[in-house]
């Protein structure tokens, strides 16, 4: 990974290219060998006017080989990983390199909050005045009714990710915040304030996969294998569902991805989440089946989520502090699962112990998301 | 498909949930036993400010499944193809949607032509001036000075091309045009005058692919199999390449799909390519080895690639006179192909023993290239 943060300067493929050069370095694997490229952008038309970037991207990482885009909204980079998964156990590749790139912030607060809406249906959501905040603010008053909880919870989780991101040089934010700061701080769409939104965020990250017979062969080092990948689909629109306060496409990503790796939540030592909104951790962490439907909300209150808590999420800081550049953001939480589970991530104390990690991914209000599980491998 | 053509009032949703009712109408598939789709879209964030297709598309088509968008410029939907095909003959999935849409004539031609532009590289040629008509312009220039040929060489490109979508009613253009208006047409970029270049089209096409197990449990009637897929990829800019003249990215993809269905270019009856401009269709011949590298320009001229030639090229009108809805092109083609060798396209009598197809489909410059074989099932 690049760093996450605040850096208009630098172009998607200046991005990607530092990004895709940390992950050759720390792989072990020859640039020659990829066999093609599955990038993840989200915005880049609006935000530099560039389309097909997958042989942008490849030049940037100094490949030559075949490059596709994907996109599905915030979750893009993971569709990218979950097509390469599929390919490498299959067969089809022995060595594919993933990664995203977004550049965000040239583009200032109002303009990128305008081009994240396109996540959104634009003819019956946006056009209508709705934003991000807006949709995850309708989803957290779902959420309150049906299942109790309060702004004060949904602070503590953000209290929480500052927290696991003190030390994260990666990460936008280093800094400590408390309750009455998140609960003080201007209110962007009831009930949801500033420091209950992840920021606008430049960044790129990338991954190396390879095949079992390749890290064998070639004598890679590749202490962590993706064991499981799950994708869910739901309808664009929030008033076309019959659901506000769960996230069924999470669901069925999650119960895809354990299924595969032959694992139940219960296996699960860390998780790293799509926090777009404090609100969206509290979805993710129930359709993990970390806490039942309607019982996450108060789990960074009681420190369950927390390092040293007993299902510790977003170690990394998560999009809340970490940062959020949307087509690097699936990558990046792949980054910190490895990293955590391997035992070099500034984090890495709070789980000496985790053999198994999740990256839950989402795109839009969740109408797209994709899980995966990682597992040390024996 | 859709009828490709000039129709700025419909959306990109409106275009797909008719190409994909038709779809399944032709194939005689369950909506419900739909797995995911995959999805082709290259400029819908800049055409309609619509990103996160994926979803939108699946609803249009009246699925509930993951959904991805696949983008690689004008190959964009051929990319979802290729992954779909992967996926089903590795038992990933038995039934998947594929298809894309593209909405380009509200844009106006200045303004379709600015977001085409995008599949070029923003900083280091579009910023320059650069535009679709005078990369091609280059390209073309540059095969005259290696090779020869002459700009009647390529208007006779133009003249089969619609001649061939005389009777095609999904065609944009049913109009007979001769060498001389497309040599007296206005110059667009020398040597390109408005007759070599495709039009701005809006339109949408989709496909059902089944896997062979699914076709004979579920009694479908599949005649014709996807038995070859490839992808190349060549640098984004012009500029950086060591050729103008001919397109390795496409010769790449064609040798993979070859040598997946076990076949060569003496057994290909019959071909859709990516004639974006005449020029174009030349070095598409050529990467699929219709003709050798510097002797596909007069093929034309001589006859070979019209109906009723020994090389039938573009049966449909290709890009030149059926349009080129972006993200709808590579389905476009792939539903022609399946059309051509099932003897029910318009066109099928020029080819009634045809057993094998092939379709081409580039993105950019060829910086991206997709090339499927598909062949009469026994």
């Amino acid at each position: 990974m690049t760093s996450f943060g605040n850096a208009p300067e630098r172009t998607g493929r200046d991005l990607f290219g530092e990004a895709s050069a940390e992950a050759f370095s720390d792989a072990g694997v020859d640039r020659a060998d990829v066999e093609s490229l599955y990038y993840g952008n989200f915005m880049g038309e609006l935000a530099e006017h560039q389309g097909h970037q997958g042989p942008l991207m490849a030049e940037a990482a100094g490949i030559r080989a075949p490059a596709t885009r994907y996109e599905t909204a915030c979750a893009s980079s993971s569709a990218g990983v979950r097509q390469a998964v599929k390919d490498i156990r299959n067969g089809e590749a022995d060595v594919l390199l993933v990664g995203g790139a977004e550049r965000m912030t040239n583009l200032g607060t109002a303009g990128a909050t305008e081009a994240l809406a396109i996540a959104a249906d634009d003819l019956w959501e946006v056009r209508q005045g709705m934003t991000f905040p807006g949709a995850y603010a309708l989803m957290a008053r779902a959420y309150f009714e049906q299942f109790g909880g309060t702004r004060e919870d949904l602070a503590e989780i953000a209290v929480k990710n500052h927290e696991h991101a003190l030390d994260n040089e990666q990460a936008q934010y280093n800094s400590e915040i408390s309750v009455e700061q998140v609960l003080d701080a201007p209110m962007v769409s009831e009930p949801l304030g500033l420091y209950d939104s992840c920021p606008i965020s430049d960044g790129a990250a990338a991954a190396v996969l390879v095949s079992d017979e390749y890290a064998t062969d070639h004598d890679v080092d590749a202490p962590v294998a993706i064991t499981g990948t799950g994708q869910g689909g739901d309808q664009l629109a929030l008033h076309d569902r019959e659901h506000l306060a769960t996230s069924p496409a999470a669901d069925e990503a999650a119960a895809e991805a354990y299924d595969e790796a032959g694992i139940s939540a219960a296996d699960v030592d860390l998780a790293e989440v799509h926090d777009c909104f404090t609100i969206a951790e509290v979805l993710a962490i129930e359709s993990l089946g970390l806490y039942e439907t309607g019982e996450g909300v108060d789990a960074a209150t009681r420190g369950e989520t927390a390092a040293g808590g007993e299902n510790p999420v977003n170690l990394s800081g998560g999009l809340k502090a970490k940062g959020h550049p949307v087509g690097a953001t699936g990558v990046g939480q792949i980054a910190d699962v490895v990293k955590l589970l391997r035992g070099d991530h500034v984090n890495s104390d709070a789980v000496p112990d985790a053999d198994v990690g999740v990256a839950h991914n989402a795109g839009g209000t969740v109408a797209s998301a994709v899980v995966h599980v990682m597992e040390v491998r024996e």
